[in-house]
Formats: C-alpha cells, structure tokens, sequence
C-alpha cells in the first residue's frame, strides 16, 4: 500500500479488537495517511486474555507488512487499542499491565473509540446496533453510557436480540400460542430443520453471534407485514429511538448508528432520531489511532 | 419407613429425574403404599447420561434403604422413569439401552409421569411451571405438547424466564429507558451488586436456574403494584392461560397447574382458567410408578 517515504520514527496503530475479529490501522504522523492495514482473530479479554494480546499482535504485523514495513518496527509504534469488556476494571488493569512490544499503548474501550473515529475526534454520541447494542456519547471529558448490558438480558434491538426474538416468535407461533408468521419457514430452512424439535436443538445454548445472525429474517418478514415480525423489529427499533432520546438530553454536537445492523435498522428509528443523525466520519480503528494522539498530548 | 411384612417379589420403583435432582419412591404391590423414599443427584440426560445413570441408581439404593430393604433388590425391581429431555429420541434410545441393573425398566418423559400422576393414571392435562415452563395432554393414547422450548428461547412464564425479565426491566429501569422500579433494590440487595455492573458482571451466562430463583422478585414487586413488575406477571401468566385454553380444546376431563412456581401463579392466571384447575392427585414420582404398572399389563 505504501509507495512514499515513511518517517518511521512517528508511526500510529490503531486497533478495534471485538468478539470475532481485531482490525488494525496503521497511520504516518506526517501526512496523516493510512499506510497499512491488518486483520486478526478474536480479541475480547472478557472471553480470552491470551488470544485477545496474541490478535493485537498478529494484526499490528500484518499492518506493517501491508505497509511494506519491518515488524521489527512494532518496538516504535503508538498504538491506542479499544476493547469491549474493558469497561470492568479489572479486565482495564489487566490489559494495562501487559508488557507489550510497542513503543507506548493506550487502551480504552471500544464504544470510545467508535465514538471518537464517528466525530473525528470531537465530542458526540454513537448508537450502536450490531451483534450487541448500546449508547455512548463523550461530552466535555464526561462519558455517557446507555445499554451495553450483554446477552439474553440486556442488548435490546441488536442483531442477538432481534434473533432470539426471531426464535421465540417462532416457537409460539407453530405452538398457536401467536399466529401464523411468515418467519416460520424463513427460519426452518435458514438452519435447516424439519420441525419444532430440530429447531429446539439447534438453537440450545447458542451464543449471542449465532443468534444475530437470523435478524435478517426479522427484517425480511416485516418487508412483507408480517405482523410478528413487525412487532419485533417496531420494539427494538423503539428501544433504540429511546436510547437516542435520553443521549440527547445531554445535548451532544453529532450522533451516528454504527454497527452491523445500522442500514437495516436506520428506516425504522423514530422519525425525530433518524433527522438527527449524521453519517460517521472514521471507522473505530481510526478513532483507536486518534485515541492514541490524545494521550500523546495529554502526557 | 416400613413396618409390614414386604412381598419383595413384586416392588415398583418410580423415578422422577430433573436438572437439579432425582427422586424415587418404592410402592409395594400388595397394599399399593409407599414403603421407602430416596433422592440423589442430578438427572437430566441432556446434560449428563453418565451422571443420569448414576443419579437414577443412588436413588432407587436410598428408597429400598428407606424401606429398611436390601439393596441386593434392584435386580428385582419394575422400575419407571421420567426424564426430561427423552422427547429426544437420540437421548430415549439411548435410556432404553442402558444395561441397567433392575428386572424391568420403562422410560418417559418427565411430562408424561407428571400428567399420570396428578390424575392417577387416568387422561388429563397439565400445566407446568417451574424451572421451564411447557403444556402437556394425555387423551386416548394421543399426547400433545405446548411449549417445553428450553431457555431462554422458550419456557416462557416459567421461573427462569420470570427471572430473565426481571434482570432486563431492572437494567432498563437503571438506565431511565423505563420508570424507576421496586425490583431494582429486591434484585441488588438479592445479588449483593452496588451498581449497574456489578448487576451484569454477576448474571453473565447464568444458567436456567440462577434466573429461576430471581422470579420471587417479580411476584414481590406485583404484590406492591410495581408497574414494571405486574407487566413481567401478566405477560407470563397470560402465556401459561393461553397454553391451558389450547389444551382444553380437545376436552381433556382433568387439568392441573404444577411445579415450583403453581402457588404463586394461580392467581394470576384468567379465571376461566383458574375455575378449570384440579388440584395434582400425585406427584410426578407417582406417576412414574403408574407408568411402570401401565407397561406391565401392555405386556
């Protein structure tokens, strides 16, 4: 990716480590440029410490082998790393203490970081609906945070929620409890099932990716009215308008939805929110790279 | 236990085997008494077929040493068992070819024995809510089901699911997207959590049970008009009525609600529903023993 000159000496890696994957983003001080970029494992310390530093490393190299670059040269960079589950305490020392081969690190959680990539380091509020929800807005140094509670109890209107209300829906309607639903044969033939028992088995312990990953089916059968399907995506959609609304009561400049559901979802949000939001401008992992730059120059 | 002479030729053992534990109950031929009553360990071959076995065998040891009996007698024993989890066929298959030590044994489901045993062996229906939730009839020789999904896709109105809402509207209540709530000081104090976080850190991936033994919350703040609380109970004691009217369309003679959570929830089901209820003749171990006799003559 790189064809210019590189002062190596003033290097920034910016990292988004989630569940599934840890994305990285390599950025010149001088002409602010991303020269390089990396992909890795999961890297989420809550689940896995070791396979959360190991993901971090595995894609800062491959950010700077994309870039053309020694990896011996990880030994320079400035790297800010957000991380869901970090809002623990505990889980922020931990990954605090680790000694790792980089220049300096920072770490944060990776609601910060998206909120600062969506508002190019300004102030502002994110939305997020993914395989989890939340919302989060930073306000003169103060941090707001709404949701982000997990799965089954909390993350209401995300991607896990919308499939596991998808499941319920389901289950009552070939029972007769609810009545019939278009999503009925949606989800038999999505996770290939005969009948009620297969599907019982299948989605037994499930965790909250394999879950997230019929929301589709919620959004196909409202395309098509059909009234369960509609109710499930109306009462995650509201839940979402109401974590807008309370964000907005602190009066943050800019709000975006990110997050794997935000095409999907957007149509569907309270009129007043859907007015209010903005595109984001960066990605999280750059926001990971301004975090950086912030702590440099609060140090 | 026992102080009569035993005809230890002709001994019937019921067992009940659940998630949490394994009862038995030895009923000798003659005079149709209970003579011993034994407990053990969990049984549920869903989870575990070994300790199932193991479970199963402590028990019917204990009821004979209850009855003052050898426990060289298994060998003689006609034994019936209800499991959950054996509507499987995998999991009933594999029951049936345990090389057990007993001189017969019949297995079913858990449903099954309870249905027998809250209407002596005689058709009728059930309502279960404990644990898990589910709807069961027994009318000649036709069995029908309702529900008996599992958590926390299903099970709805049962005491984990009870549990489960209670944990989301109290996180909802915190975060102001819902009013301010009774529940959220019962669950806290309950918990032992100081905050939100503490809150999520401590139902992270709990399991069916944890969440059933939050339900009390619920009935508790319903006692004192907590909105949020009454919406939980509504919603789930409507389910387990709706669940009860499909039932009753096919004019099953006798109806009992059973399980953990039958004191608390009757009164909260709809009256056309609560004037139909019978209370259970038997409990569910009972059944088991009736269940074997059934084999016997089907023989």
């Amino acid at each position: 990716m790189n064809t210019n000159v590189i002062n190596t000496s003033e290097l920034y890696l910016g990292i988004d480590g989630g569940g599934s994957k840890c994305r990285a983003v390599l950025v010149s001080a001088g002409n602010e440029q991303i020269i390089g970029r990396g992909l890795a494992g999961p890297a989420n310390p809550f689940n896995n410490y070791e396979q959360t530093i190991s993901s971090i490393i595995d894609a800062a190299k491959a950010a700077l082998i994309d870039a053309n670059l020694s990896t011996d040269l990880l030994s320079q960079l400035y790297v800010g790393v957000g991380l869901a589950g970090v809002n623990l305490p505990k889980l922020l020392i931990k990954m605090q203490q680790w000694k790792h081969p980089f220049n300096m690190m920072h770490v944060t959680t990776d609601l910060q970081i998206a909120c600062l990539g969506a508002h190019d380091g300004k102030d502002g509020a994110i939305l997020i609906s993914g395989t989890g929800s939340c919302g989060f807005s930073a306000l003169n140094d103060t941090i707001n945070m709404v949701g982000a509670h997990g799965f089954p109890h909390g993350d209401k209107g995300s991607g896990a929620w919308l499939g596991l209300e998808v499941v319920k829906k389901v289950l009552l309607s070939v029972d007769c409890i609810e009545p019939p639903s278009l999503m009925t044969n949606l989800l038999f033939s999505h996770l290939d099932c005969q009948d009620e028992l297969d599907l019982v088995e299948v989605v037994a312990k499930q965790s909250s990716s394999f879950f997230a990953k019929l929301a589709f089916i919620a959004f196909e059968g409202a395309k098509h009215q059909d009234p369960l399907a509609l109710s499930i995506i109306k009462e995650g959609a509201l839940y979402i308008s109401d974590v807008a609304r309370r964000l907005w009561l602190d009066n943050p400049p800019r709000m975006s939805l990110i997050g794997g559901l935000s095409p999907q979802l957007t149509p569907w949000l309270d009129k007043d929110v859907q007015e209010r939001l903005s595109a984001p401008i960066h990605p999280p992992e750059m926001g990971a790279v301004i975090y950086a730059k912030q702590q440099l120059i609060t140090i």
